[in-house]
């Protein structure tokens, strides 16, 4: 058995773990998995989650806990670990960092959003909330995409500077900038990506702002939390979702459904486009281009990236052997 | 965080583990714990068994996975993953080989049994099933009671005999014999522990045979095996069970009260016993001293032993230290 820890986790390639997205997206199409409603444990405020899924040579558990006092004594609310184990024989082939295998693979479920749904000539874009996962989205966005200016809104301006250094150097070709408001933001970019938590809409509800732009929602999910304001649903030509779930547990679209804005049946699943995708003159045509992707997660996901993981860190001798 | 493999876990001290299931069974008795009912996920004839627990220390979940045709393709057909974490915090602490805890653990519910339901004298005790945790039973009855003969029976002799000659080396003062028929073991032996998944009883249908002993089951955890034959339940004085759920998973209770040999409530929790033991004179009055215990585990075993692992690991220098 091996462990992956986050530094091995860093080391994979990219342009692999979003292949292992699309590859969700085709099993998902197929419905070529096993997959149980996630599973909450609750015990007094803290909450333990267990994500079971198979496929036909995997399958995994991401066990993540989430403890909301832990900040106070120094640790993350959320801790990962996700174990993965052969679907022939049953036996355990890898536990994982469970927090760093996720935000790579959100990165990636916003990376080939970007790659499906924007023009390839795009030059700007701009990502909402400078946390572990604005961070994994920047790196996505600019696997995907070549952006000459790449634009950062946080809540906190210092934290927003502290990102922008270091993503300049790590990007020494694309040119990072603070925006002062998310309007600005919003108004300057093709493409805007929100990772945040927030409850209450980031920017400024105006459909003129919104329109001819693609939108990607990564951070809300939960009822109560909305990243996007209405105009942003009620402009969008398009509205995709990762999944079915995605309806319910994301305010940004369990609220708008709740209110009649959009129905249901409106709702794309985002697996149809990566089997037919958009072609070029869809993408330019004004009756298309505005679009808006809301994901929220799922066990598969993280089953095929994990698979991935796995793989290269076979193939490349990374991971602590473990006799198991 | 530590990983503690199988070779770390035959370190541990077994009075710590014993000590362990002991101190489950206080945080039973107290309901200090959070246990929801083990989870059960289907993939076709596989099977995936998440089993968590809380109490308030630490959080565990033990992975269990149940392939019934992996032995055809050369792999065990149960695996296990016990994953440990700080119940404060949230941390994820260890990861362990979960067939090793596992069978660690079970061996200790039987012995905590035998050192609380026997007589401190008794010279004579049997082991039925040689497989791993009939090892397990045998070592963890001999840290409890200083036997002078131990018979093993097993339905293959050949098994048996290998088993005898490993065990006679590591317990050399214990005259350890193979045993020709159960019966004949039942018959020579004041203690009977039974570990097999036999789904018929393993000796005869006899009150004479079974009375003044104590019988033990370890094994059967379905309705459909029942390992002992209906006179130990119909001659027993008192009946205890590890966790009221033993009255349904496990064939050796459900059939008889399905038949209506014995009612709901006539099962004892062991727990209590472990508050208050049995005196001297208990054991020795003829109208206590035919015994049964039936037990089927929980996932409060699991926590507390995995515990006591990880504290013994700590303290002296044991498992991979992960980087997480």
């Amino acid at each position: 058995m091996l462990y992956i820890g986050k530094k091995d986790i860093a080391k994979v390639d990219r342009s692999l773990i979003l292949n292992a997205i699309s590859n969700a997206y085709t099993l998902l199409l197929d419905e070529n998995y096993t997959m149980p409603d996630r599973i909450h444990v609750q015990n007094g405020e803290n909450t333990l989650l267990l994500m079971p899924c198979f496929e036909s040579n995997y399958f995994a558990t991401k066990l993540v806990s989430v403890f909301p006092d832990a900040p106070r004594l120094g640790a993350p609310a959320v801790n990962g670990i996700m174990t993965l184990a052969d679907n022939k024989t049953g036996m355990p082939l890898a536990v994982m960092d469970g927090a760093a295998l996720t935000a790579e693979r959100t990165g990636a479920v916003g990376g080939l959003a970007v790659k499906i749904l924007t023009r390839e000539n795009i030059e700007t874009a701009g990502v909402i909330g400078a946390g572990v996962q604005g961070v994994a989205q920047v790196r996505y966005l600019l696997l995907n995409r070549r952006i000459k200016q790449m634009m950062i809104f946080n809540r906190s301006p210092e934290t927003a500077r502290a990102r922008v250094a270091g993503l300049a150097s790590e990007y020494p070709d694309v040119d990072f900038k603070v925006a002062q408001t998310a309007d600005g933001l919003v108004k300057a970019c093709n493409l805007v990506v929100a990772a945040t938590t927030s409850k209450t809409p980031v920017f400024s509800n105006d459909p003129e702002l919104v329109k001819g732009k693609t939108f990607i929602s990564i951070g809300s999910f939960r009822p109560d939390m909305k990243e996007f304001p209405d105009a942003v649903i009620e402009t969008a030509n398009r509205i995709y979702v990762d999944t079915p779930f995605a309806s319910k547990e994301a305010g940004d679209l369990s609220q708008p459904l709740a209110q009649g804005l959009v129905k249901n049946s409106e709702l794309i699943g985002f697996s149809s486009l990566v089997r037919d995708p958009l072609t070029d003159e869809q993408k330019k045509d004004p009756a298309f281009n505005t679009l808006f992707f809301k994901c929220v997660g799922m066990a598969l996901f993280d089953l095929t990236v994990a698979s991935a993981v796995y793989e290269f860190a076979l193939k490349n001798d990374l991971g602590v052997k473990l006799d198991f």
